[in-house]
């Protein structure tokens, strides 16, 4: 991995929270050129100590206070849950102008919570990077987790300001491009996203293709169907192994637009089965051939800049 | 592979429609032990004459009727769409005693059209391999698509026979054993159902899977929110980029299970809904939570058993 990291200033970087994500943050940093210290916040002894091992962090603490204290930097990538008492816990120890960030799949609560509980001196953006799997703990981290991955940047909200200018004020400001340098730094693409219209988004692209795989489980389970099933329906399924404490966290933090995406869906499941009903196979078709070009295209164009393996 | 293929008698297999499937047997076969002649029946002669480039048959043929006048096994693996044309046509050549089989996705329709348009001096049974792939022609064809696979055989219902003893006599019949041979030559693990219960089931874990991928991109085209997706995306909606014609057939044969299997989908996503309503996040994680765990047990089930790609 090439030498990208420009934030020249950095010698302290706090990470709160170290499994995959954490984890990987603190391999991607060292690849990429990062020479100060890598500060591991954890509530389990055990985990930080196999980050640790794993060369994830230098140097480990259960208590967020010290660990932020000399950090220029801090990254929470806790569960969303954890967020109200990591962020009182920092709070009082953050020092003026850290940048403050995380990697949460939800953002209007992380926000909400950044400003509420966050000092006015430090700069809090939201990060989201579009990188994971399945697994987790600090022994599934890679340094190359965020190549390519797209990182959503959302900007604090400041209030006083109208909405439109408060978004691209803050989207031009200093604390989103510090965020966006980092994120870019590790090898990722930003994209810079107002919080509002990154949990809708993602409760589409995201947050519903998990609920619906969690579902055709508990659906494929009835009559053991799924002893029948191949190849197809464990890759529709294989988000649904992801950790229940993590995704029940992801699910409650944008729990309105989750429950939106959920009504979308099931309007467009009953124009299916309204085709199949009149047996009007010439709209069925115009249907999946829809679905198969666009999702053909989009499989293309990121074979085409590398961001989905071949 | 090892040569396993017991059926000595079998000089001229016949294979109708030789894309992915029908490549894929006629490569198998070979790899099985197979040294008889492999005729492939198909419409294109562009596409039967790539078959003979795969090597996936030694002759080929556009008359369905010259074509399967020799074989003692007959497979049909082109669109459900295409049978009955087909079993016309196959129909006054077919000799007595041969077996005819197919690898369509549905099987109460294609029973009936067996049934309906075959002579009474084959063995006719339906069989349903758990192979294959969103790509389609004999290109992508694998002499080992069928090893560790699925194959569900549906016995032919005969008439005048009370409905359980029809079953489990046609079941230990001498169509289902030779088809069983067949299968298992190849390198798949057999199971028997009625074609009611494979229509039942497979709505649950296939033909529903699909319907909710094409859907979910449907969804995610809104907004252009799937630039923003990354590799769960990807693998959540694979299967919708199957051939629409192919599913098309699929959806048509199997309409009412396929509503059923809708319909049961959105009372389970109206539960998920509920709980979101509610913010009932222990309802939330025992419901994540018995979808991860059944489906970890799967997977692990299926690595066991050499079924699953590691």
């Amino acid at each position: 991995m090439p030498k990208r990291f420009q934030i020249s200033t950095l010698e302290t970087v706090a990470i709160a929270g170290v499994g995959l994500l954490g984890g990987s943050i603190g391999l991607a940093l060292r690849a990429a050129g990062f020479g100060g210290r890598r500060i591991g916040i954890g509530r389990r002894l055990s985990s930080l100590r196999r980050a640790v091992e794993y060369d994830a962090v230098d140097e480990i603490t259960r208590d967020a206070g010290k660990g932020v204290a000399e950090a220029q930097l801090v990254v929470v990538c806790a569960p969303i849950s954890q967020f109200e008492r990591l962020f009182r816990a920092m709070a009082p120890s953050l020092r003026p102008g850290t940048l403050v960030t995380d990697v949460a799949s939800a953002k209007v609560e992380v926000m909400r919570l950044g400003r509420r509980l966050l000092p006015s001196h430090v700069d809090f953006v939201g990060s989201h990077p579009m990188a994971g799997s399945e697994k987790s703990g600090v022994e599934f981290s890679r340094a190359d987790l965020f190549e390519r991955a797209t990182c959503i940047i959302t900007p604090a909200s400041r209030s006083g300001q109208p909405r439109r200018r408060r978004a691209r004020g803050a989207a031009s400001g200093r604390p989103v491009v510090r965020a966006k340098q980092f994120w870019e730094a590790l090898g990722a693409r930003t994209v810079v996203l107002p919080a509002e219209t990154h949990d809708r988004l993602l409760a589409r692209i995201s947050h519903l293709p998990h609920a619906v795989a969690s579902t055709l489980i508990a659906l494929g389970r009835r009559d053991n169907a799924m002893s029948l099933a191949g190849p197809g329906f464990a890759d529709t399924t294989r988000i649904a192994s992801g950790e229940a404490a993590l995704w029940t966290d992801i699910f409650h933090a944008n729990r309105r637009a989750t429950r939106d995406a959920i009504d979308e869906l099931i309007v467009e499941l009953r124009r299916l089965r309204r085709f199949l009903e009149r047996d009007d196979t010439a709209a069925l078709h115009d249907w999946l051939e829809t679905s198969k070009q666009i999702r053909d295209r989009w499989v293309e164009q990121r074979y085409r800049r590398k961001e989905l393996p071949p």
